[in-house]
């Protein structure tokens, strides 16, 4: 019996299905399958629906370019995780021209509707049948696969292609599609092979959600802190400073001076001590810590152990460095909890590929901090750390947008990890107590966890569809037992802390970009680089124009005058691009009366005021954080 | 007609006469001179003359080393800038006694005030002198004297040393001196050689000097930052994270934050923009900087070039970084002055003789700037800059200590810089031109410029009588040409902008060592990491110090509340040796009339009154800065 027919006879079939979930493996619909077996359906709406719909996708694409252009030949087409793409070696490069050809030619392929053919070889008749048809790349796939393996094909009306599948049933469920770029890709993803041609695209099954998407991307694209970050001068990268070194323009800057203040001054109101400790260290440092063992490969090291007196590594992560300021003497329970914060710079060797804008980065500056209590305090002063990760969150106007990950350990990788399983039993249940008591929802993220502990990891996703960790909670207490951290308890016992490793915004680059994305680059406005703009109509106001500036500047506003010898309409136009929050027009009116006629960026002309009026609007602005305005 | 004759025959000589200048080399009294030799008498008060008492000296320190332990082999006895030490190898250290008795017998020694003769001999009798004298170390030194130079030696009664001198006369001039201290010292300083001993000590031509300068080091002893730093928690190191990295406790921590935010707004007010750029880079950037051929050995290098893809160095000054937000797009001359200003991390790989508590350290952030200028601008740009350092040493009280340096290039020793002599020259005269216009006194340091460029040096002393550059004020072009560095000027000529490389108020960690031992760790109230402790007698008033807490801290003042179950003298004793600027005692009286009683750290109590007038009081010693209360 096929995957169809049985879904067929337990009505689980509908116009929608496009494959088939068989004891948890996705397959063709048109595959056979034993009678005892587990089947469900899969549409468009599971995950591994799109993926076949996607991956057959590329086979019409693969085929349209070979009516196309005969002479090219084929490599792999495979689904991603938003589409699929096709490489192929061609020697002439894919134009957006040449997209809009190919698009038709497969419009022609689908209204055909050919159906898909699974078929199997020998590895000597799968070899005949690629060099037949002259596929090199097929022939050294081909070769690749390990002995017993089955080689099978997949054929759609004249187009014949190496695949193991799975595909829908015929063509014709793919309703809409779009090639959305083409660029070059090496052979292999290795740059001493050849460079072969990609083509991107995407795909589904009804026509309204491809319009859905396209205008996704495009605001997306519009929003893209790697795009607009650099336009509206936030920052910028230079290729002989390195990948993931990004330089922050002063507008970047501005704002992240305020946010960190903002963040030291709250975290100081909530009894944090700030600290600032070495950014590199010792390798004898990260013997201890266990960063030597465990997360060598994502630091900087300078020196050779074989060759050097004294190898040194840049910090990956703050905590063994702001432990030394417990240790500094001995510690009894009366100097706990002690709440330690630092504007902390980090470094991560991340490889190139993984690297983005300001959101992935090889350094970093975070407001990272470590709690060191007794184990009575622990739910308490997570809770406080929680409050603490919330009211930033809420600064920022991120509340809505995030969600929860407890991330745990993986028990069956244990060399990732410091610690014994009962110490991980201990730390995980002591965490989901704490969790559960204070009612977060979460889902679970196993493998996820710090070498050192368990981690509550608060998520948010970009423009991109991209999740990211923006802030995390984590607790401790083997890497305190690792530097011999004790204190005196209350009974006269020596006893080792819990320590709660926590940031509260997170880094700033990252936060930094994720305010570009959210805003589309309009930062809120007590946190903008330059948060009014005073544009005197002619000279006769420029007079005013500097004593107002000097006014609000004394109030701790970022104001500028627009002094230039230009019509008021293009400053004004020129501002709403910069994305100013408030622009103020000076004219003839406004010297005589003492007033400001006042443009709000999301609200346009919103009249004229007194000086006074609007310096209390600006002033509640500012005190409200995020809220929109 | 030696030295003293002709000095006599001048009328040069005095009773304080200890040596002279020969057409300005310093020789012995005694030397035999040339009739039109230019010469000149060196007392105490001139250092070379300081620095022949001092070496006579190491030698009346060997002669009763050798009188007390015959079998003591001498080593090397120099003046250095502050006294003089004599090396011996020795199988018994040097304890306190050891040097009081020695003391006593060099007391014989000058009693009996030998003359110093000196005589010269061939290089087989001057070894078959030292053979005879069992002194293994001068033979190794004789071997090393150039073929063709004279091999002299001073004798002083029975006791012979090879030297070059010059010395007194007769030791009877030395009326005062001290050994101040024995240590452990390799053999040419080369950890491979024995450990000698070493014993340091200091002479002076008056008693009192002597006195005098004990008081001064018992002084500077306790107002040393390294010291004095460590026991007020203002900072700690751990071996295993290494020397030259220091940790900031919460107390330095804090006085650094808020000598960085003071530095930032000050320099936001007068038109400089922030930045944040990366801390390392690819080995590119600095190749094209001049680094990697004129700096690095004093960098940190992260790979290998011969094996690795990308080699990184830890950036050992910002310009190359910060040049580049300039480069960020095209410039004109309606771009200029544009200034530049960010709170900098840098890295410099000090070798560890040279370290010094937070001194010299390994890795420090200083507030450094670029300002990038048209040649028009470039004067009234210097001195705006100037114009900001000495606010800054106003507002730190270092105005009255510091001094300049004017610091130029090595024409002998051109592989330390880029450029050419006409650059320098060029580049020199424009500098030396702006100081002098300026009115700027000024030493000349050859050799002290940067590799790029002269700078004025800002310099000041600390307490051990060690020189520092506290801030820096440099003029390039030489960097920004590397760099490609133009703006279209009014003519519309592409041109190369000048550029200021600049501190404002140096490094912070240096600032604050400075700042320890300027006031004995008594921070000034402005930037005091706590600047008022309430003291409540008992625990009815506990809750009138909650209260004013919680108003003094929503005023921005760093203020505790003493609230543990101890005696009120207990609590001021210990507020006293914390250096806490204002301690507010709390008892009934206070509390019913709404006071507080208040004492002054430098005055005592100074009386009681209302919250509202210390409140003045206090916010007004804030304003003031430095300005000693």
């Amino acid at each position: 019996m096929t995957a169809y027919e049985m879904l067929k006879e337990k009505g689980l079939l509908t116009k929608d299905t496009l494959a088939a979930s068989v004891n948890g493996k996705t397959v063709d619909l048109a595959q056979e399958i034993g009678d005892n077996a587990d089947i469900s359906p899969l549409t468009f709406e599971d995950k591994e629906g799109k993926r076949v719909l996607w991956h057959t996708c590329s086979h019409v694409l693969a085929a349209a370019v070979k009516r196309l252009y005969p002479s090219a030949k084929l490599a792999i087409g495979p689904s991603i995780d938003e589409g699929f793409y096709y490489d192929f070696d061609s020697d002439t490069p894919f134009t957006q021209d040449a997209l809009a050809e190919i698009e038709k030619e497969m419009e022609k392929i689908i209204k055909e509707n050919p159906k898909e053919e699974k078929f199997e070889l020998s590895r000597e008749n799968a070899k005949k049948l690629m060099e037949s048809r002259n596929e090199p790349y097929k022939l050294l796939l081909i070769d690749r696969i390990p002995e017993g393996e089955l080689i099978s094909f997949y054929s759609q009306g004249d187009f014949v292609d190496l695949c193991a599948g799975p595909h829908l049933y015929s063509v014709g469920a793919i309703k809409a599609f779009k090639l959305t770029q083409s660029t070059g890709a090496y052979w292999e993803g290795n740059s001493k092979n050849k460079m072969l041609q990609r083509i991107y695209g995407i795909a589904f099954t009804k026509k309204d959600d491809l319009k859905e998407y396209l205008e996704m991307r495009a605001e997306a694209e519009k929003r893209d802190h790697n795009k607009l970050g650099r336009e509206l001068e936030f920052f910028t990268t230079v290729d002989y400073i390195g990948q993931g070194l990004p330089i922050l323009l002063p507008k970047g800057a501005k704002t992240i001076q305020l946010l960190q203040r903002f963040v030291e001054d709250e975290e100081c109101r909530r009894g944090w001590q700030i600290t600032k400790t070495p950014f590199f260290a010792k390798s004898d440092l990260y013997k201890i810590s266990g960063h030597w063992d465990h997360y060598k490969d994502g630091m900087f090291i300078m020196g050779d152990e074989e060759k050097d007196d004294e190898v040194f590594a840049l910090r990956p992560m703050t905590c063994p460095f702001q432990y030394q300021v417990f240790l500094n003497r001995a510690r009894s329970y009366r100097d706990l909890p002690m709440r330690l914060n630092e504007t902390s710079t980090l470094f991560r060797n991340e490889s190139s590929g993984e690297m983005h804008g300001l959101i992935r980065v090889r350094q970093f500056t975070i407001s990272e901090g470590h709690l060191i209590c007794t184990p009575e305090q622990l739910e308490e002063e997570f809770r406080g750390c929680l409050d603490l990760v919330l009211y930033m969150m809420k600064a920022l106007g991120f509340d809505k947008d995030i969600y929860y990950r407890f991330s745990q350990w993986d028990p069956d990788n244990r060399d990732k990890y410091i610690g014994t399983p009962e110490q991980w039993d201990e730390a995980q249940s002591t965490m989901k107590r704490i969790l559960d008591d204070l009612g977060i929802k979460y889902s679970i993220g196993i493998g996820e966890a710090a070498f050192y502990g368990p981690k509550l990891d608060v998520q948010m996703r970009n423009v991109h569809g991209k999740e990211d960790t923006l802030v995390t909670i984590q607790i401790d207490q083997m890497l305190a037992e690792n530097f011999g951290m004790e204190y005196v308890d209350r009974d006269g016992q020596k006893k080792t802390p819990y320590i709660i490793h926590r940031t509260s915004i997170g880094c700033y680059e990252r936060t930094l970009a994720y305010l570009i994305e959210k805003y589309a680059g309009a930062i809120p406005f007590w946190c903008a680089p330059e948060q009014i703009r005073l544009l005197p109509i002619g000279d006769g106001q420029l007079e005013y124009a500097k004593s107002l500036e000097k006014k609000l500047s004394a109030l701790n506003f970022r104001v500028t005058v627009d002094d230039r010898n230009e019509k008021i309409g293009y400053k004004i136009r020129e501002g709403q691009v910069e994305k100013i929050p408030y622009m103020l027009i000076l004219g003839e009116k406004e010297v005589n009366e003492g007033t400001v006629s006042v443009r709000r960026r999301t609200k346009g002309d919103i009249g004229a005021m007194s000086v006074e009026d609007f310096i209390s609007k600006a002033a509640e602005e500012a005190e409200n954080l995020a809220v929109d305005f």
